[in-house]
């Protein structure tokens, strides 16, 4: 595909809850930079009320179209109170770096991160598979071929949850030191280091069978180029 | 210091928030553990409710005894909720790898996070001095002294939460794929994939000064080991 072929959707005007006060020059809300945001990673934390009571959970998350997705257990606490399409807030946060500044104050973090907004919903049984089975397979192309398929028992004991990308907003720091001009002209240092989430190599389950080799998908396993 | 003089704090009592229900064979309710999993971190994420809604904030966290402690601007939406002494969820999360397991449904990640509820609580000035400079240092020693100091103004501009951890739990997973007895049998690869987050070499703000040379908390940082 051409470069020219790539047109970004135009940045959504963002509600009064995603509109960044703080740090406002850091927003973004263009749907290629919260998807790119969004899919580069797997582990993300889920904000709901229950009582009153602030709740966050850390959970994997996938996306299909305007959806993100969590699953989990029928019997946990979690999803059978966001299955009443109660409001969840999603997001989505990796850590990029430390950017030491020359002012005490302005020392800060390089970082992606995705905030949502919207009401949790419960997938009917054709989309909770299909989705279970796209999850799956973005983990890493072709495991769903590869494992064992669940049962129909394993089947009712999980539950998919979505939320529709509506009120979404993401926020992108560059690491670059941000001072105040007199600071500037001073004699100390400032810039970054950067982060990295890398992968080590495979490492075998002690109990594997015998004269059972591992899998191309996972030899060929690339953690930042899932999707 | 000898291993017999390392004596880890008895496991609290869990309350019914904190006691894990799902995978509880995995949690963790030694105090150890736990500030291991928080100081190990510099981004947490915060859970609060503003007229019944849930909101999550990505914030910078640091540790100092038995109390966590986030900043902001006093400007600040969520701090400014918060200062009222409003019920928070503490939650940091760290993503170690992928777990590839025989059946379909037991993929899983490794993983260390801890949760803690309770109300957030303003730090007054002096305390909130103190707390900032602890913090500053922890990103790397020598860092608060080598900084141009805050103005008054600065001071004034910047508040302090923190969170007693009274209610608190840790999950950990050790990367070890949990099978049912017969899928140990068959002939399919399972285990993980390990991943780490890693420095790369210091970046120089553009900016810089001329003649301005890298000072030695830049070149001695080490992420893993700031406590």
């Amino acid at each position: 595909m051409s470069v020219t072929e790539t047109q970004p959707e135009p940045a959504a005007p963002p509600s009064e809850k995603t509109r960044l006060r703080r740090y406002n020059w850091l927003a973004k809300y263009d749907r290629d930079t919260i998807n790119a945001i969004i899919d580069a990673g797997i582990v993300c934390q889920v904000g709901y009320v229950i009582d009153g009571m602030p709740y966050v959970t850390p959970t994997n998350h996938w996306r299909i179209d305007d959806y993100i997705y969590w699953h989990g257990s029928s019997a946990s606490r979690m999803l059978k109170a966001q299955q009443q399409g109660i409001p969840v807030c999603f997001t989505v946060t990796h850590l990029d770096g430390i950017v030491f500044s020359r002012a005490a104050f302005n020392h800060n973090i390089k970082f992606r991160s995705v905030m949502a907004f919207g009401d949790a919903e419960l997938c009917e049984e054709d989309l909770k598979r299909n989705a279970l089975q796209i999850f799956t397979d973005r983990l890493a192309p072709g495991l769903w071929d590869y494992a064992r398929p669940p049962t129909e028992q394993e089947w009712k004991a999980s539950k998919v949850l979505r939320l529709k990308l509506d009120e979404v907003s993401a926020k992108v720091s560059d690491g670059l030191p941000e001072e105040e001009a007199e600071d500037y002209a001073s004699a100390r240092w400032a810039g970054s280091i950067p982060l990295r989430l890398v992968q080590l190599s495979p490492v075998a389950d002690p109990k594997l069978a015998e004269n059972v080799t591992m899998p191309d998908f996972v030899k060929n396993f690339r953690y930042g180029s899932r999707t």
